[in-house]
């Protein structure tokens, strides 16, 4: 058995496990360097994402309503959806803590230090809480999703729920950087590659999986190097697909194809 | 003298102190197994409502209109008050840190890991900040009230305000999930056995009292043994009332009535 | 080289580095002790403001406006910035750990547990996510802006980013708590003296500042004593600025002028 992780950039990832199909924060349409379309997409058995940020949220709704998948989410990406035509019957919301079973998965969101805001067609805004998530596709496969997350005491959730593949930001998609308004330059995501090893090493992860870019750059190379200096295990390797990649994981072995 | 906590379901408790009544998320209008109706209650001195969730602002509003009690809260309860006709000068808003005194009462809000909003009449929603509460009741007791958080470091909650009776989630009512929208299923609370037992160890309780239910169940079961298990201390008790009973504390000792 | 930094009273400095001007939390009209107009100050580079509320927002609209300075801020507070007619193109919205190059200055922004939301002309509430921030004004001084959180765990914080210089509230400025509604009287601040004096202890300070009043109360008084008490490097200096007195720091020395 192994479970595949096909990465479509920033934090857009298909999932499929010995049983299921799952798509997390699926940015494609947005993405210009997308492998694909969500038109190209196997329909998922689950779409989860993490919150409403547009290179999150993605094609979340285009997916949903085509597949019929069910989503599990925070309330402003539920709003988003029902906004852009989601049935509300196919979207599971959910908060921290709150393990929900749905399409045979069990799932579990866990604290994400971010923040979710979406403004629906009205104009108006909805803010939810976001979401990080961790689940099991196979035994001895738990993934975590950081959705976004600044670096914080994370050794609690590697405690409690022990996820042996870690998918952490630790840049930020510089393709997409002239979408931010402003004049100031963003110069790291939401962790740097410090943190984001810092993070894998609380987590306890077997595999960190670099996150958050769509051409690998100077600070995912760092990350690949950082995470062995941060690791007190000895054995923790680190990976950093390209988009389209797929990232192939059994446990205690990973290798990339494509 | 001892302090009498009158248990509603979900996370409703009157308190009785020697010398006040506090309502703390008075959840009975919309609870299947409510002991009684709002109207039945005692007017309360105080009304701590948790953050704006149907289950936990409950019948808030109506309490605090018939009463006259001060309520405190966090800012998107008391939008919801407002538009629920309470009048503004009877609520004190206040956020983490924020000691507030009110109707010679001292009340402490921490950090709740949660989230709060509420949807106003005019249909536009509100969010604030959800809270949980620490409250001396006499001395040597010390009533923590989680608030609907997820686990976390609750060390330092323990280390300085050093609670004596913790009220801590542990499952889900199960009795309201049908009111879940959509195709998951919710399998823990905020918080499970496990994690609420290991916040009783963070925290330094003396007692625990399992807490977001309305009949227990095999989760309420399993944390009354874990709370042993995480116990460093020894000496730490684990209760869990049902619907309608009340528990008994005083410094160092417990009891239930009814 | 030093940093000087001229306390207006509330969360409010101007922060005159060796070759930037920084404005935080510009409170000045609303302040009945400040100790100018924002038409008194000299251009500022820059602005951050940590969160939407009253007090800490201030006169950021009205300084921009008026010097075209660049805002660094959370969503709640760029929302608010736009309604009162700040051009979009002078803000730079970030959160949590995303790093902006703003002005020739480098603006970390890092967790702070509160609570941003802001009321716009229409009605309509925003809420966004609040920041604290850590920024170096020359080799070796390095400013923590509390932002107006709560006590959290702030190692990650000091370990990461070995801020020297800390901006903490430790109490509520008393002058403006005839602004806060409801029948409770605020008896803290989000943090106080002894919290605080652990958060210098936690974020490794040299140089622990008092912050969060117009007058200094006895809360400061014991916040000087306590700073201290909580030292374990046995060299931390504590000091408590006169709203209108200009606070200077060199590495390792500190003196107070005006």
């Amino acid at each position: 058995m192994s479970t595949r992780l096909t990465y479509h950039g920033a934090a857009s990832y298909e999932i499929v496990t010995p049983t299921h199909t799952i798509l997390v924060d699926p940015f494609l349409s947005g993405n210009p360097l997308a492998p694909c379309g969500p038109d190209d997409l196997r329909p998922p058995d689950l779409i989860l994402v993490s919150h409403a940020a547009a290179d999150h949220y993605g094609d979340a709704a285009v997916v949903a309503r085509r597949s019929g998948a069910a989503v599990v989410c925070d309330s402003a990406v539920r709003a988003k959806l029902i906004d852009d035509g989601v049935d509300p019957r196919r979207i599971t919301q959910t908060t921290w803590g709150i393990v929900v079973g749905v399409a045979g998965l069990t799932i579990r969101p866990v604290e994400c230090h971010h923040w979710s805001m979406a403004t629906l067609s009205d104009g108006s805004t909805v803010v939810g809480n976001p979401l990080a998530f961790v689940f099991e596709t196979e035994p001895g496969v738990r993934i975590y999703h950081y959705g976004d997350t600044c670096i914080f005491d994370m050794r609690l959730i590697g405690e409690l729920y022990r996820p042996t593949v870690g998918l952490l930001g630790c840049t930020v998609p510089r393709e997409l950087l002239h979408l931010i308004d402003g004049p100031g330059t963003y110069l790291s995501g939401e962790m740097d590659p410090d943190e984001a090893a810092r993070a894998a090493e609380m987590l306890g992860l077997e595999l960190a999986v670099a996150c958050h870019y769509l051409t690998p750059n100077e600070d995912v190379a760092r990350f690949l190097e950082l995470v062995a200096r941060h690791d007190t295990s000895g054995k923790r390797r680190a990976v950093a697909p390209l988009v389209g990649q797929t990232l192939v994981v059994e446990p205690g072995n990973h290798w990339i194809e494509g």
